[in-house]
This record gives structure tokens, sequence and C-alpha cells, in this order.
């Protein structure tokens, strides 16, 4: 038997047929073209599903269930995308809408308790009963699993780790607060943060690494820049671990997990960017913990792919 | 049967025998001079234990068993006090040192803990079965309660949601990092905040009320120039109501419990405070939420005896 996991997202709609160990058998995305109705993203989504068991040779009778991670909170009782900032959805009833087109049961889930719940049983938060994801994309999501399950709160609206106030007063979030760590943490306060500095020190390699066009400028272009010894680019790059590793501390002083594992583009940068991080939460945790009781700051081990896993656990 | 329940706190230790019905018959406090060995400490807390029984005409063998609140993380299955930062105690066998005078069994956990299990079975977060309960008083201490359990994270430490920075490089917190929660919307944060006010305004009426004498300033005082219309000291009330909703706006969009509820010292500023802090949270928590799915935001019902009493249903 297989199962298929679907990473619903803003961008990208993409669903995998997973085998019993955890493996994407087969995968295909497909644009979610976001500013359409539910109902029409929703039979695309169907449709995908239904596509890659037939390009695979298999017949739906081969899929034991559906499971959606979906970009959003969700909940997971009743089928409903309950709200997402981006997609501007509420309370679609995805599951009911799905199961006109499958006939398979089918789960929803927010996206990043599906990687959390992957990472935490393929990752690298395998083997930790209490763990945390953190993404570090354009924004920030989270996933808590505690005694190996998923933690989404009384409404399903845990885990919003982006969303709490780092700097009161600080800069605008897409959110309407001012200040949540999203606006710090996430690549877009790394960027925005990287462009200052470059328009302030047009003499910095972060400014002549993108000939002055700051459009040019990715989430690497500072770290690559520091690597060189460029003094800015280090002073943006040292600022923003300080600002993950802030965020990660008040998390582990709220909720003392085993394990934070990071996910999103940023993993991307690597060792030298979460050693930094994990440093900087070892050294500011409430409580002088010893080390073996300090929690444990990592990278994720998977990709987005843990969703579309993560989804077929539910 | 009764149990003893004992508030095990910086200044005093209360012990109290308790009902089965969770009333205290009867209670007693000593002075805890915490500046002495813990040993002789936890000497004296036993021979208040012994002591009470023998006052209210019981024997041991009435007493099912004994509970400890500590101001501090505790190992609650092997009865250790791990760190306390006002107790500068570090690993300390409270309760295989109290087994030494006491016979029963004996059994210890953090005092917000404590706190938080008692008002969720006798209190404001009854019939809530996640609940959080956080204490504004010369420091923040909290209590998570999921699933009707206590949350106490992997080693005892979560709940430290006064370490939480919401200000980054804000005023220096004596945890030692800047700008944690506690150091804003603890009573320590208001005073210097309402006293820095009085400073720079001694025509205002939080001046004149202290006659000068900064020394005087209580909690109550911005509260009361406020109701009587000092503009200095509604400014300080409103700041400090904003610091107040802000953290546990953080606490909700990442935990999002039913309710969370309010005790410590500043409870006692009762419902007008309440009332503004629950308004800014309702208004500004993550989510787009209908009011029934919004957390409860209210005032403890129970004093600082719940710990005597959460003690007891450990």
């Amino acid at each position: 038997m297989y199962s298929i996991g679907v990473n619903f997202d803003l961008t990208y709609i993409t669903a995998g047929i997973v085998d019993e160990k955890g493996n994407i058998i087969y995968k295909e995305a497909i644009p979610t073209l976001k500013y359409r109705e539910p109902e029409a993203i929703l039979k695309d989504l169907a449709a995908l599903c239904l596509r890659i068991v037939e390009k695979n040779g298999l017949v739906i009778e081969d899929i034991k269930s559906v499971g959606i991670g979906c970009y959003g909170s969700v909940d997971t009782e009743k089928g409903i995308m309950i709200y997402s900032s981006y997609f501007k959805f509420k309370n679609v009833p995805i599951v009911s809408i799905l199961q006109k087109y499958i006939h398979v049961p089918i789960k929803c889930e927010n996206d990043a308790n599906c990687y959390a719940l992957a990472e935490s049983k393929y990752g690298a938060t395998k083997g930790y009963s209490n763990s945390i994801i953190v993404t570090l994309g354009t924004a920030i999501s989270g996933g808590i699993i505690i005694n190996n399950k998923i933690y989404s709160g009384k409404y399903y609206g845990a885990g919003e780790f982006g969303h709490h106030v780092i700097v009161f007063g600080g800069e605008q979030c897409e959110c309407g607060r001012k200040g949540c760590w999203a606006a710090y943490a996430s690549q877009k306060g790394l960027l925005r943060d990287a462009k200052i500095m470059a328009v302030r020190h047009p003499e910095s390699m972060l400014f002549k690494m993108v000939n002055g066009d700051l459009r040019l400028m990715s989430f690497r272009t500072p770290f690559e820049a520091a690597q060189k010894g460029d003094k800015y680019a280090k002073e943006v790059v040292e600022t923003y671990s300080k600002y993950v590793a802030l965020g990660l501390i008040n998390i582990v002083n709220i909720l003392q997990p085993e394990a934070i594992a990071i996910g999103g583009r940023m993993r991307k940068i690597g060792d030298m960017f979460i050693d930094d991080v994990a440093k900087l939460v070892g050294e500011k945790t409430f409580g002088h913990l010893e080390v073996e009781k300090k929690t444990k700051i990592m990278l994720t081990k998977m990709d987005y792919d843990a969703v579309i896993i993560g989804a077929t656990m539910l």
C-alpha cells in the first residue's frame, strides 16, 4: 500500500506517492495560482493526486490515504482550513471538497506540523519525544511535537513563533503587529537589513557583489561577503544570528523542548550559521543548565518534502 | 484523610493542612531566612509540617502525603530542586532530606505549576484542559497545563515566560539577558517606569502622592493617580498594560491555550486592569479568530494559597 502526501503551498502544490517506509517514490508539482477561488485550486489538487496514481501504474485502491499539509491553520478534526494570512482563506472545508473527487480517507494539517512530524520520525529530531521545528524562509513557521504528537493548541493555532514580538514598537510585520520575530529572523528581515547596510556603505562588498542593484541580493549574499571578510556584511550576519538566537532562547525558556531543528530556506546557509546560533542559545538560556540538559539546536535533515512525508503520517 | 501542602517561598514557608475537597483547614508560616544552608531551611520546613499536625490534634497517620511547591525548577521524579536564581540552590535533594523527618510520601514541584494545577481544578481556569497561569509580582512566573496535566518541558524548566525578550537590547533583567518581559511587566518594571515618570514630572500626581519620596511608591500608586486623572500616571499605566498584553499575545501565538489567568500581586489591581489587557490581547492575537476561539484572559480566583492546595494535588 501507498499513501499520498501533498504539500499545499503558496506557489506550488506538490503531491508525492509515499511508501510504507516513508520514501517518496514519485512526486509532481503544479502552480498553485493562489488568487483563484479555493474550489478551483482544490479541484486541481485532486486531479494532481489522481494523475500521479495513474502515472505510476497504480489504481486508487492502492492508496491507503491522502494527507494534505496546508499553508495555514487547520481544524484537523473537521478538515477545515481555518485561516491563512497569505491565501486569504477563511474556513474552507477542504476535506469535504476533495472528497468529491478522491474516494479514500483524507486528512489535513498545518504544513509546519507535518514537517515537524516527519522530521521527528525520520530526520534530525528523531528520538526526541519533545521537539520543535522552526522554518526560516520568507516567513517563519513552526511545529511543536509534545510526547511524539503534534501540539496545535486549543484551536489549531499554536506554533506561530514568527509572530512573537521581540522588539517592542519595532519593524512592521505582515500580521499587523510591530517587532515580530518574523520581521527580523526571516529571510525578508535579513535582506532588509543587508540592503540598508549596502545603501549606507556603497564601499561594502555587500553593495559591490550585486553591482549596486539591490534586487539581486539573495540571502546568501551577506554570508558570502562576510566570509570574504567584509566587515559590514559581518555585522549584518552577526545581528541576524542574534535575532535568530533570541527568538529560539525565548522558545526554549517557554517550552524547553529537547531539540529545535531549523528548516526552511535559511537552512541552506549550513553549519557555520547554525553553530553560531546554537552557541548563543546555549549561553543565554535561562537556568544555568548543564550541557546535557540544554535544548539541542540543529538543522533539519529533510527539506520541504518532509511536508509530503509528514502529511502521510496523519 | 488530609494532605499537607507547603508554599516554599523566598520570604516565608507556609504549610497548610488540606482536606479532600481542597480546603485549607489550617495554615501557618515561618520566615524562610533564605541565606542559610538548604539543610537548615528544610529542617525547619519539616518541623513546621509536624507541628501543624500536632496543633490540629492529628497524628502523622492522618496525613496521606506532603507536597512542596518550590520557588525554582524542580525535578519532580527525583525530588530535586534543580535551580533557583533567588535561592542560589543547585541540585538540592529536598525530598530525601525531608524524608529523614517526615515518614509519609513527599512530592515536590515548581510553585507556579502548583498554582496552575490548583487554579485549573478549583479556580478561574476550571473546566479548561489547556490553560496557563502567569503571576505578575516582583518577578514573573508561569505554569502550563496541557490536557489537564502540568507541562514542565524536558528538564522541568518550561514556563519561564518572564524570561522571553520583548525589547531587543532593552532593560537589564536579573537573568542576565536584556529586555525580558519580566523587566517590563513585573511589579518591578512598573515601579521603575512610574518612578522615572515622577522624576521627569514633579508636577505629576505620581510625584505628589508620595511627597516626592519615591521609596513610598507602590504598585497601586500609578493606578490610583491615573484614576484621579493624572495624565502622566495614565501614560505609565497604559504603557504597562501594553507590555503585559504584548507578552500574553506572544504566549497565545506560541501555545494558544484556552485561558490564561493572571495571578500574583498585580492581580490586586483588579478588573479595570485586566479588562484593558484582555481587550488588547483580543485585538492583536494572530489569526483573526472569532471571539469564541480567542484565548480567555482573566484574573486567577485564588491567591498564593493556591500553591499550598496545588502541592497536595501532586
